[in-house]
């Protein structure tokens, strides 16, 4: 028997570990969940004869050396700042290691003693980063090869509701984590290059500049800008394209919709109200505007922002309940950003048969034989349930498969890596297909932003 | 001989040297002025008989303590953060202490040995903080000796350029550190109290939220919101106050302008542009916008700020150069904070024969025998040249008068304090009439935000 130790049971996890235990017989696998919670990791193993359920605290030094000794490869699911520990275990006893996170500085230390050690320390293997990282990379090699040279480069990615369960006028639930959607876009301006020229959006601009995104089948999404989308520039070999743009894709109407809440100060995690817990909505949603002894909170909002009587976005707003007198915060000194999370939560939650539903698009702009051409890739992944969500499905089974393949000596190069290289992306790209993460590519008539190619 | 230490002979210290010099002959002072520059303490001395001038490091520890050892009482115009060692000597040496600074909590731990060894340390005695404290207490201890019950506090104060002085579209000049009036308005929400009601504007609004201030003699201002004007509520005995805002005073259309700069992202200071050396005035104005192979500059960002063909604020967007393809930004790898302060210490210079202006305004609406009152009180201050400018006046001269008094035992309450008393604030704002510092108080028809005293 090969042992697998996957650590962190969450959401992320479902189809991670259910890839693992489908493949546990044939492939000989042992696949031991350790979990804070022990329910949670025995819920996840289904009761399967190769798994072994435990609870499992990262801060137990003993249990933590014990249980890695035991095991061939090692997956940490847990937060990003909490693989180190892990990580320095593994090359202190030479196991491989698998994440689904971003590179640390911490992290990318480890990377000689990796090396040195003959491990594979693979990371940023999930959605975005993963399947991002993957779908690019082969787009963008194919073109190297035919002689191509790349000078557009535009990548969107957003967790949506599936269409069947697109319930809200906003075309939005929470499919994951609430807090990072009320704070996303915070923190400095989203930084980007277009035609040669950087370009930096202001938070207070950010949902005021989207573009637009057509998917055959799933009709029309917009995409807000990321706030760095020259990360990978150097990695993905792109530092002479003239347009480098990451973004995130929500449905038409929600950007503009956001940017109101936004305007009016309630994504701010910067302060605490102090009389938060006996606030209403209402009140709240008054806090951000002038006093006035009988204007409403309503004509103050609509003035304030500048929304006609017969404008959409305002049964947006109504629809989340911004203007409820009844209901109350209930949140002790809490930021506006908290009291806004909880507000729509209520709202944006899925129920218990929605589907989540994930989005990519990478365009791909570039010349050949003085030819300027341009590739569209799309994907979209569905929901089984809530516990095979798109968002399991697509952060696991990328996980899942490299896991497997690094045990299996399909993948070898060692040190602290991202998939980037073929190696990596072919063989996994082209077993996710099995699982209905299959990537649409299509030659398109190539726009960039300057189809007349005119100077200014 | 008395002898007076003032560490720091910058810009703020001028008509403090000079007051204490002009008293020293009647008084029998020797003042020493230290700087790290020996040459601009010798400057601010006029070679008076009675002044020493010295290279002063406060970073040198044996020096710090001789000269303070030497004095009787010490006045630190250091930054606030250099204010603690000195501090720490002047308990040791037992000297008494004067600053214009805000008490930080390291200072305020003092106190109690302040008090037992029977120093006044007097702090936030400049303008703002400091004569913003003294005429506010004045006008609120005399209501309420009346019986009167305040019920709105409002107090606004602003650096400007002397009306002779006043030759710009934007109506400003910079009369104090450019930086923080770039900065302004930053890290979180400006907070205050409305008719009972908390309120909070999110920098991207503060600029449109503005009041207007009318000025016999001067004509119109307008204000936006300080961080928090909840800050001396409860020191001025203001908890119950129906209303309570402190804001910035400009000159009207200022603020509407200003928040273009805003909301194109110019006043940012959390990134830096890689490319800022070379970089055109026009090309920092364009990385903000959306890309267009043949759209101007001009007018992408008459369409992104809605600025009409007639609007004036155009031609103040003009003036500081915005659209100006020659001037290059010239500082490497510079935040939009540091590269739009640059572009305008240009403009907003004072020239060598301009004025600078402070304006201070205060409102007070309270009840006596059931009848709803106010008093407003203003004060203006125009400078004498670039040396004794407003500011250098209105925060020096009441450092100076407080040190005076300190040391012929006029002020005599031991521990960190700051001028909020009978004892301090009545002589210092009497004395300060003779320079010029005159407050005039009228009495004005209650306003307040709800004159017709609707419950909504």
């Amino acid at each position: 028997m090969r042992h697998i130790l996957v650590i962190g049971a969450g959401r992320s996890a479902s189809s991670l570990i259910k890839y693992l235990l489908d493949h546990s017989e044939a492939q000989n696998l042992q696949v031991t969940i350790g979990d804070l919670s022990e329910e949670l990791a025995k819920q996840k193993t289904n009761n399967h004869k190769n798994a072994r359920a435990i609870a499992f605290d990262i801060f137990n030094e003993a249990q933590r050396k014990e249980e890695i000794q035991k095991a061939d490869v090692v997956v940490s699911m847990l937060p990003a700042h909490l693989h180190l520990e892990v990580a320095k275990d593994c090359i202190t006893y030479k196991k491989h290691m698998v994440t689904a996170s971003y590179i640390s500085p911490a992290m990318q230390e480890l990377d000689a003693a990796a090396k040195e050690n003959g491990l594979v320390f693979m990371n940023e293997i999930g959605l975005d980063p993963g399947i991002d990282h993957m779908s690019a990379m082969k787009v963008l090699d194919e073109i190297r090869e035919k002689g191509g040279n790349i000078i557009l480069f535009e990548s969107f990615c957003g967790g949506l509701v599936a269409p069947e369960s697109d319930t809200n006028l906003w075309n939005y639930k929470f499919t994951w984590n609430p807090r990072n959607v009320v704070l996303a876009g915070q923190g400095g301006a989203a930084k980007f290059i277009q035609e040669g020229t950087y370009k930096y959006i202001p938070y207070s601009k950010l949902f005021r500049r989207t573009e637009f995104l057509e998917v055959e089948g799933y009709g029309r999404f917009e995409a807000y800008a990321n706030r760095d989308s020259l990360k990978y520039r150097s990695v993905y070999g792109l530092d002479d394209a003239l347009t480098c743009y990451r973004g995130t894709i929500r449905r038409v109407g929600y950007s503009r919709a956001w940017d109101i809440l936004v305007q009016l100060g309630m994504t701010d995690d910067s302060y605490t109200i102090d009389n938060s817990e006996d606030m209403t909505y209402r009140e709240f949603t008054n806090s951000f505007l002038p006093y006035h002894p009988t204007d409403t909170v309503e004509i103050k909002l609509r003035h304030a922002q500048k929304i006609d009587q017969d404008d959409i976005i305002w049964d947006k707003l109504v629809e989340i309940d911004l203007f409820n007198p009844n209901k109350k915060v209930g949140l002790v000194k809490a930021t506006p950003a908290q009291i806004l999370e909880k507000i729509l939560t209520e709202k944006w939650a899925l129920e218990p048969n929605d589907k989540d539903m994930i989005v990519m698009y990478h365009k791909f702009g570039y010349e050949l034989n003085g030819e300027k051409k341009q590739i569209d890739a799309t994907m979209v992944c569905i929901g089984d349930d809530q516990t095979y969500t798109s968002m399991a499905k697509t952060v696991g089974l990328p996980v899942a498969i490299a896991t497997l393949k690094i045990l299996n000596k399909e993948i070898t190069t060692p040190g602290v890596q991202l998939p980037i290289t073929k190696e990596v992306y072919n063989p996994i790209l082209k077993e996710l297909e099995d699982y209905g993460v299959i990537f649409k590519e299509m030659e398109v008539p190539y726009l960039g932003y300057n189809p007349l190619n005119v100077k200014n």
